[in-house]
């Protein structure tokens, strides 16, 4: 028997670009009867929240989102519907799943074919260019949503959907043997914290850069090696260098400033490779030419991940190799949360309930 | 018997940065006694000019040159001696080799195990921290000459040492398969027209960008598919777009400004390469972050080439894949290149005849 | 106005694993109302006939295929229907498209996620486990179908489904930069004269290895450097060598017999790539482990292609760089083509005209 | 000041191929006035014994090694003399170095400038080509002794040099990301024991095949996830695909009978990669061709390492993530260490004593 599906939910949905959050009691929920093939409807438990959420309702970024919006793209719930004349579905009613960034894809046009299918040119963004996860009802696709291993719990498993692909295939991607030095700036934050972890699991040595004391003590705890607090240093090329070497072998920016890209530029030793992840609205690389080729340094764009990074990233993770550092929030405070992140004084990752 | 070594000939020498080029027909030869283990003496017959010579001359790049300084990395000529105590030479007394931008690396320290000697940091750089080949005689090391196949005539061989190897690399670490869209912008000048030419030779098509009738001949009857000329087109990126069917795979720039590189990020198709191979005093890279991570674009700095590399690039050119556009000049006209070349008015290659 | 499809077609069946091929003049064609989503209908103008095929009707593989069966993997034709309810389908009625030999699979387990789409454990094979080309109209799937480009004519597309996929996949993927050498043992043959004209396409010199005059010439005109004929030579493996300086950089071994792989061991140069392509139905490597490993040799299996190597395959013919040597003929004739195959007659590639 | 060389000292030598071995008190020692540039002469505090060992003084592999021969190239001890004239040395009188079975190659040809040193056509092999480390002091080569890292004892670090750097390596090159599971035949003994721990260090997860209750308890000790006792099994190739979830993606087989290959190819999933360390005198890997190519298999020949590996390796080790197991022994007690490999009774690594 088919779970009961009601008419009405509650979700946030930005009304227009740049206008408030409204997070409405009586939205309406898709039927069964109404999803397309290929389509599903998910009841979702719990959604992260993330830097890009914000960036769509601000409609800051050079890609529009559509609007009216309901944003997030880190849902974890469950399949109570499945479009009639869906051929093949991986995925069935019942299923734990999550929906992450990348809602879907063509499966068929080259970068699809290629693996790349986070740069298919039909890709369906959740939260931005198709409804997402901020509500209790959404529908999605049957090709892409995430099967959550058991032993995940939901809440856990929300951020691993975008901050923790973005970081672990950045980390996969980043050209790197056992032993090899990694820079992370940002080391504390919401990405950083995981990228800490991915990288330990992949037996790299971590050097964490963020600042205060809170983040030093996490930092060093999930494995880092060693801490440098940016605030404090007087030369964090140098001592990024010191500390590796002579110079890192990688270093994962997601920063949304330009220096970022520079400093790494000077920290990376010879043939290093700097794994860009940030989304900036504007800022532009800045990286000085000569260097990047005097020292043979690959500047490699890293975006999200495909459905087999999720699939890896979420296995790690449940094999308890990664662990999310969140503050749980009901669904309802998400207009407090932007106003946080907007102020920049949210440390880490929220997660929000979506039951109630 | 060995060959008879002067004790004097004529020499291009720059006495210090930022000063006139000085030709002289009296400059020491170091005679064979003096060599160390590992140095040989090379009599050379041709050298190629590069741009680099006149930053080397001028003094304007953030790495340093010796002063005073004899210029040159595109050298052709027979091994006239070879230091005493040498342990397993790869060459001998009477070969014909080419002596290249990097002189000499260590082949002990960590960027030489990984093949990344370009890299090593006490590399010898001709004609920047070890005398160059504007002169009749000139010290290099047995490690790093280059054999000279049989076929290719030493004045053709001089400009595969710098700029071949140069594009060649770019070209075979620009990760595309056969039947892949490569942009090649100033794909008539001294690079450029030898980066098309390697570019056919691995089965991919060219879009030659640069201007006027000359160089389109010029690249079209080397095997450039299509034709872009900069000056006549109102949307560069736009074009490039249509004539590789929505972007190209990969783009070889050698640009000294940033536009060259923020141009790529448009016009290469998702997951696309950026070849980065110029090396100018200043500018910096400019490229959108955003675009650089949304469509997981790899921008890598490839800096001249390697030993194998080399060997690659000479045996192409000797089997007649590529063949080198160039204007041949006695020694004593360096100065006049210069000026010609600081007045953007030397089109394609110059060699200089080493013999008078 | 969808094209008229007829209630009965020519088709060729094999009724039972081993008995004789029958040539049916009524088998049925199952109708557009029949077509599951996803499914497609296409009425095939030319077919080519492969090896695998005698495999198929002799049941002498590892993995049974169905029976009664019809045959066929290479064929090209046009659609004529496509199964309702079918969901962003890459193709649609009246487009030219090839069948090959992955009929179908589920691009959504771990082989299809990673590009591995060959080896899908749910995986659909053409005139094996489904009905193939060998008919007038065959049941296909919209997912796999190859839109044939414009300009390639569709007999001479019909056999770079299977052998020219399988060859070029081979060559990709064989580790080789502009130059190496290349070993092609039955380089005259239906898959080594395409597999020449790829491995020149990519720029690498080959040696053509197979027996006979009309075979020399053909290796040499399609541009194979070297021909040694195994029936002449006393010493293949030294003349390999000679012939390459010392040992080949990759050989695409498509053999039968173990003694091909225990060959290429010792003619391939250290660190040389050993492209397995044969699929004989018992024989084993029986490389020796130790030259495999003191050598550093890789062997790589290599499966027909994913479709994104079907793209690029007929891509690379469409443009001219390879064409196909086939003999034509009815599809009526495909018993006395078996017949032909099983005793060693059969020279080139043969492709069925399936009209009459 | 220069330490003092004695004239003569203890040595195990075999007098010819399959003679008995002995140890000599009154072998003669190469003073530094001997040394060619290029050479250095090591007191060696300990040195490994490989099973390779065995096959140089049995003379069964089908490379003949010289004779009289002093075997052993696992050894690590101090540098006290460096021959005259050398050039560029990277390391100094005093230094601790390891001496590998690569005991040097020449740098400068294919193989080398690709980092494939172990291949080199000149290759000198430590206790093979060149006498080894079972002796107290040996001629060995600048260029390729390896710095062992402060830290890691002497007698810990004489197994890394061979069984380490080849493990090592296998796993590096093994196409495996953090997660993946990888299948260790022989996990308990010498070279397994190693393999476990780096596969851990990687990321990887562990099914340990061997037998007995000691290894198992030592392979479970070290990391391993699985444990499959090859004795006790009644469905080797099944039991592997149910721990590992349908295949693993990777082995690494030391075996030096066929059989070991022959399994593999079965309990890999598609694309796995094995990768083939052992080097039995005679065996072949009889794998299955069919099932080769049909699951997209790799098999990658590795040969011990290059000087990078050898780096990495006792980095790794000297950081603690892998210890090695094994037995001291005076290295007067080699005889009897030979017996006890031959007969099959001795139980993981011997590491012998040179100082008495």
């Amino acid at each position: 028997m088919s779970p009961t599906i009601p008419t009405v939910q509650t979700a946030a949905v930005v009304p227009a670009t740049g206008a408030p959050l409204e997070v409405r009691r009586d939205h309406p929920v898709k039927q069964a009867s109404e999803l397309a093939p290929g389509e599903c409807l998910v009841k979702i438990e719990y959604t992260g929240v993330c830097h890009t959420d914000l960036h769509a309702a601000q409609g800051d970024w050079p890609i529009p989102p559509m609007t009216p919006l309901i944003g997030g793209h880190e849902g974890v719930g469950h399949i109570v519907a499945i479009g009639a004349h869906t051929s093949s579905s991986p995925v069935k009613i019942g299923d734990r799943v999550g929906i992450k960034w990348l809602a879907d894809s063509c499966l068929q046009c080259e970068q699809c074919r290629k693996g790349l299918e986070q740069c298919c040119s039909g890709a369906k963004l959740s939260g931005y260019t198709v409804d997402g996860t901020f509500s209790q009802y959404v529908v999605s696709f049957v090709n892409h949503v995430s099967l959550i291993p058991e032993g995940l719990p939901s809440a856990d498993a929300a951020s691993i959907l975008c901050a923790g692909v973005t970081t672990y295939r950045a980390i996969k991607y980043s050209q790197t043997n056992i032993g090899d030095w990694i820079v992370l700036p940002g080391a504390g934050g919401g990405l950083g914290h995981l990228a800490i972890q991915y990288a330990v699991a992949k037996g790299l040595r971590v050097v964490a850069v963020d600042t205060g004391e809170e983040k030093k003590k996490l930092c060093l705890s999930l494995g880092a090696e060693k801490w440098i607090d940016f605030r404090e240093t007087k030369d964090l090329v140098g001592d990024i260098k010191e500390a590796t070497g002579g110079g890192a072998h990688s270093a994962v920016v997601t920063a949304a400033s330009s220096s970022g890209y520079e400093q790494a530029i000077d920290y990376l030793r010879p043939g290093g490779t700097l794994m860009a992840v940030g989304l900036p609205a504007t800022a532009s690389l800045n990286a000085s030419i000569f260097f990047t080729v005097f020292k043979a340094i690959k500047i490699l764009g890293s975006y999200v991940g495909n459905r087999q990074d999720a699939v890896e990233a979420l296995d790690i993770a449940a094999r308890g190799k990664v662990k999310v550092h969140f503050a749980l929030r009901p669904l309802g405070d998400l207009k407090d949360v932007y106003d946080g992140m907007s102020a920049g004084k949210i440390a880490g990752r929220v997660v929000l309930d979506c039951s109630q």
